[in-house]
């Protein structure tokens, strides 16, 4: 019985042995991406007031659940990576392909391919909103983890509100808050300048 | 800003280290409750036909999400622990309420404590529902990693039986998976008899 839907979740699983950059809020370890996309589902509905654009906030809450989801056969990519390109989106969509053919077509997969694909292209209000708290987030850790994977990998400021502008475009009082941090994360030498 | 969003984002972030007993698929290490969460969730959009009742999917999500928050100040209980009693509902209802105290007072409070009270109720659809497979998935994990929790506690068919019979409640037909999961794992002697 439901053989193909549990062969699914076992793939599924391996999101959670998907290491992030970021380590949690205690330093104890690296973040995985199955735990990130809980943390994300969360933040996405602490914060609903805060989206610029009204949103369908269960739409944004089941975009935030999938939204990483092609990382069990694509791996985490870091957002300052800059040599990733095109070809990024074709790995991930193709994985999202395989992932999804473990399933008969159903409702359900429809739907984890149309949100997958609408938040890629971060033109919908619900997009640019999950978007916004997805950079958020490591933005948080590394800020309360002393600057851990900015350190690192030698992030420097420019860098930070470069890849994370974008966050304004899904909520400005949110950016209000990057840049807030961005700027005590300059002072305490988190960040290069 | 947002001060006292964050600090609840930082007291949640301890649900990542809280320990279940399971193991992932590849039974690689032990399952944290934050990835079961999020594991949940998403086995509640797949499996959302096959509620006994009808359901408010939306709403299951979010419980899926928030059914474990409380574990950060109260830990995890193991479903096989006959100990427990209901001073553990005290416990976790306290939890609740400490975790919640570090945010003013909002729809998203009210929502998260009305969906919590509500899943241990275990009386509406939802709750049924998402119980039934808060249930299953363990036992697919048990199943998939030799029966590991299971032969380490010496559980018996009999209790996995009487402890999962819920299932039931929520969804017939993944009680019956249940059942062909219990009668396999004691023909390989993942269970005692």
């Amino acid at each position: 019985m439901f053989e193909k839907e549990i062969q699914f979740l076992v793939e599924l699983d391996k999101l959670k042995n998907v290491e992030r950059k970021t380590l949690l809020f205690d330093a104890s370890r690296n973040e995985n991406s199955a735990e990130h996309s809980w943390n994300l589902a969360m933040a996405v509905m602490l914060f609903a007031e805060e989206s610029n654009e009204k949103i369908c906030l269960n739409k944004a809450i089941k975009m935030a659940l999938i939204h990483d989801i092609v990382e069990v056969y694509a791996g985490d990519t870091f957002v300052y990576d800059s040599s990733v390109g095109k070809e990024q989106f074709e790995k991930e969509s193709s994985a999202l392909d395989k992932l999804l053919a473990h399933l008969n077509p159903s409702a359900f997969t429809e739907e984890v391919y149309s949100l997958w694909h609408e938040f890629e292209k971060e033109e919908s209000p619900e997009a640019k909103y999950v978007k916004a708290l997805d950079r958020l987030l490591p933005m948080l850790q590394n800020w309360k983890t002393e600057g851990h994977s900015w350190k690192k990998h030698q992030i420097k400021s420019s860098q930070v509100i470069e890849r994370n502008s974008k966050i304004q475009r899904g909520s400005t009082k949110l950016w209000e808050l990057a840049q807030s941090i961005i700027e005590e994360a300059k002072t305490k030498n988190y960040l290069k300048d």
